[in-house]
């Protein structure tokens, strides 16, 4: 997608060839900087810190660690303990452990000299699918927003989105935007609800942003808005994103992702689940068990905001002395998701549905 | 109830017997402040601005500023120009509108030079009034806390809440909080969620500082969390207050409050309304004819804070040039409400429930 009329990704290996360059996203919207990733424990920051977030990008730019690792030592201890380390850099998403576990297959069979080439092309070649398989979720999703948009007479089509799976999640397209973007690119008047998604604001920092930066129509709400919005029919459709879907549909996603589900369920609005295939977790038969991170209560107690004269600083916003828990995740029963949207198609939540749009994965469950 | 050991009511009369002291509410947590209030344009920027707020607490208020307008002029014309001041400065709370008319009942059949008298001795009267109104209703919901913390073998009761409707939110004890305030004096554990509330904060601003200061359990959530933190069980009741109720039982409180109860009814979690009679709004059949005030976009696009040196500033958090709608109310349908907790007793979110504690109005609704 577009910044400022330039067309970027959110992870791209630096001109010299090995480094590895990303967004800081914690420092938007306020400003937009660049890091080079040098190492493996760089890396590794970037994923805890969430300078890097949203499940594919953790993906993507834990790929690229294994190959800083490799080129740092291509031993078999190494890369072992290169997918141990990433891989514990954040319990929910399970492109993490995907993407780890792509990189092992790739890299362990060869010598330990092509490992780190190997890695590299590995690496580029997951962000590249990655795009494509945004791409293909865009697609596929477009005809839901297009069917709504033939019965609203020229009136936007209202689309709430929660969090931030859009680009910036990505590596580029988005999976929850991606048929936003397509349909906006292909001239349906779209209108985004935004979710500020507090504790860290996804929504109103990074959705917004780049909504804003590519120009599509949208408004920040407060994460308590989106059942009003609902009752008052100002919600056509949902569209979320997820860090993981057991076998059976249920879906981890942001915290507060529940909450809107349970009212587009009460007020009938369809609520669609974007992904792409790296996110089912196939060894899961229940959303109960995906295991849900718990962050730091200073994410709740504290914001960081631009002051007046521009200067970007943390504050303190609770009262002093008042404890908080920081839930980063809930899970959304499958009962409650009008479909799941992927680069194969758009299936029910369910373990027939999933099993519908990857029937490999119906066959090696059986074997 | 108690800030620093020292008894405190939200609103009293000045020492020159005259003005009217509040405490500034838009300064906590980060300081306590207290205003003087000396005219009824002041009460009414205290209301608009929400340096006040609360149903409760804002019919206080509005009542003291008829008292006030009447010292200044007391001619049939300035007091109709209160009543319409005061009552235009916050749309949803109907206490606002009771307040006014009982202030216009006790003054108007009286002759100028009474009424400021009168209507000085009627704002007094009415917080009093209050301050019992809210210990009763602790009482009738003493025994819910109370028979749940039979069941959990010495365990705290977990009891979420959403906004403030605290103490701060009347003239003493709460209405929400009274129950909570009640079980904690009596010796009962309890631990309460507090929702933060975005746009506002009242929750982790307000809500969080009085608990605090009474010396209550808590833990500060974003609003997104509760709907977890049910599903995992964390919560054996919600609790919360309520800006108006229809005559059916619809619940108009602070925005996401409705999401709160989806998640309480979709998890057998007992949700319960706590309110005065002066909350009911008998005019109305239904929820939904309930006027939601829409707030400043500012709300949600900047926030308050305390930065590391102690200085009190204004931020802005989200993207620049992103528009933000701010709904600040919601309606929960009746079917979503387990009971409601009046000065009256416990009963259900009905027409015949609300019947059953004021038959006094189903009396009044067929003459």
């Amino acid at each position: 997608m577009q910044i400022d009329g330039k067309p970027h990704r959110t992870i791209w290996l630096n001109i010299n060839g090995w480094s590895v360059d990303i967004i800081d996203q914690t420092k938007l919207p306020h400003a937009f900087v660049t890091l080079t990733l040098t190492s493996m424990h760089e890396a590794g920051h970037a994923i805890r810190t969430m300078q890097v977030r949203g499940a594919p990008l953790i993906g993507a730019t834990a790929a690229y660690g294994v190959a800083l690792a490799m080129r740092d030592d291509a031993s078999d201890a190494a890369l072992a303990d290169a997918v141990a380390f990433l891989g514990e850099q954040r319990p929910t998403a399970v492109n993490l452990r995907w993407a780890l576990e792509d990189m092992r297959a790739t890299v362990a069979p060869l010598p330990p000299e092509q490992r780190a080439a190997a890695a590299y092309k590995r690496a580029a070649d997951i962000c590249d699918e990655d795009v494509e398989t945004c791409r293909a979720i865009g697609i596929n999703g477009l005809p839901l927003i297009a069917d709504i948009a033939k019965r609203k007479a020229g009136k936007a089509v209202q689309i709430l989105t929660h969090c931030n799976a859009g680009w910036l999640a990505c590596v580029d397209w988005g999976t929850a935007t991606s048929p936003i973007y397509q349909a906006f690119n292909a001239g349906i008047p779209v209108h985004v609800w935004v979710d500020e998604t507090r504790p860290r604001n996804q929504g109103a920092a990074l959705t917004a942003f780049e909504l804003g930066h590519h120009g599509v129509p949208h408004t920040i709400v407060a994460d308590n808005a989106g059942g009003h919005l609902m009752q008052r029919g100002q919600v056509d459709l949902v569209i979320v994103g997820t860090d993981r879907v057991s076998a059976n549909g249920d879906v981890a996603n942001k915290i507060g992702t529940y909450l809107k589900a349970l009212a587009a369920h009460d007020n009938g609005v369809p609520f669609y689940v974007a992904l792409p295939f790296s996110t089912i977790d196939w060894t899961l038969s229940r959303g109960a068990d995906i295991p849900i991170e718990e962050r730091s209560a200073d994410e709740v107690l504290k914001m960081t905001g631009r002051t007046a004269d521009g200067a970007i600083a943390e504050f303190e916003i609770a009262a002093p002395g008042s404890p908080a828990a920081n839930p980063a995740f809930d899970v959304t029963p499958a009962r409650l998701v009008t479909g799941l949207i992927t680069e194969r198609g758009v299936a029910a939540a369910s373990a027939e549905g999933l099993t519908s749009l990857y029937p490999e994965r119906a066959l090696n469950s059986v074997a």
